[in-house]
């Protein structure tokens, strides 16, 4: 998660909500992507989506059999989805997300999905919190 | 609708499921695209995602004011959610999809969703349903 929230930063600094994602294979980093909205005009370049895309393209595969992934925020029901499409076997996510999260809020994608991920969310949820905190009152002042 | 059928032809044609979309701005056309999923190694290569991620390259922008979209099957949660991000202004589908359908059926996406896209289901959708239809039968043989 660690290396999430460095993704996460490096987002921040470029002006995009931070959010950061890593795609893991055991202890092998497969993939890892901060979100990039605003810089590439693509509304579906969230961290999750990029880090999926690249893992696979990585794998020549359109599944990640065996794959877990750390984000630090509740994924939205686009990413969600996306992960259980990827067929990810594990998720482990930061901050909790009320508004926007699909997982243990909104959709719920989870109840519906073919590929049931497994869940653990709030994964140093503070820190991961905090770095959004700080980016949303750095753009009001 | 015709458009995105064609669309969804060309996908059956490569081997791909058999959905295809269209992004258009009153009376033209601003990008199409057939599913791509294993052709491409990438889960998230859905035809309303890529027909989206197409139209705001060409417009330059994260959003599709305005813009409406024609796609032959009901919308996973996934692609709704693109949808509803991109702020499309109104939906066409054609087949319902009781098992992966995340508008009328499961996730039931814009229940959550912060933009409101209006929703025409069922266009032409015995059309569109035979197309699949068509492409599974022929799989199994």
């Amino acid at each position: 998660m660690e290396m999430a929230i460095e993704e996460a930063r490096k987002a921040a600094s470029r002006g995009s909500v931070p959010v950061g994602a890593l795609v893991v294979s055991g202890s092998q980093i497969i993939s890892s992507a901060g979100n990039e909205v605003i810089k590439n005009s693509d509304p579906t370049a969230h961290a999750e989506i990029i880090a999926i895309r690249r893992a696979c393209r990585l794998r020549n595969s359109h599944i990640l059999d065996g794959c877990d992934m750390y984000v630090t925020l509740e994924p939205c029901p686009m990413c969600a989805q996306a992960i259980s499409l990827a067929r990810i076997r594990r998720l482990y996510f930061g901050a909790y997300d009320p508004k926007y999260g699909g997982i243990e809020h909104g959709a719920r994608i989870f109840e519906h999905a073919p590929h049931k991920t497994e869940i653990i969310g709030g994964v140093l949820a503070t820190r991961c919190a905090k770095i959004l905190k700080n980016f949303f009152e750095n753009k009001r002042n």
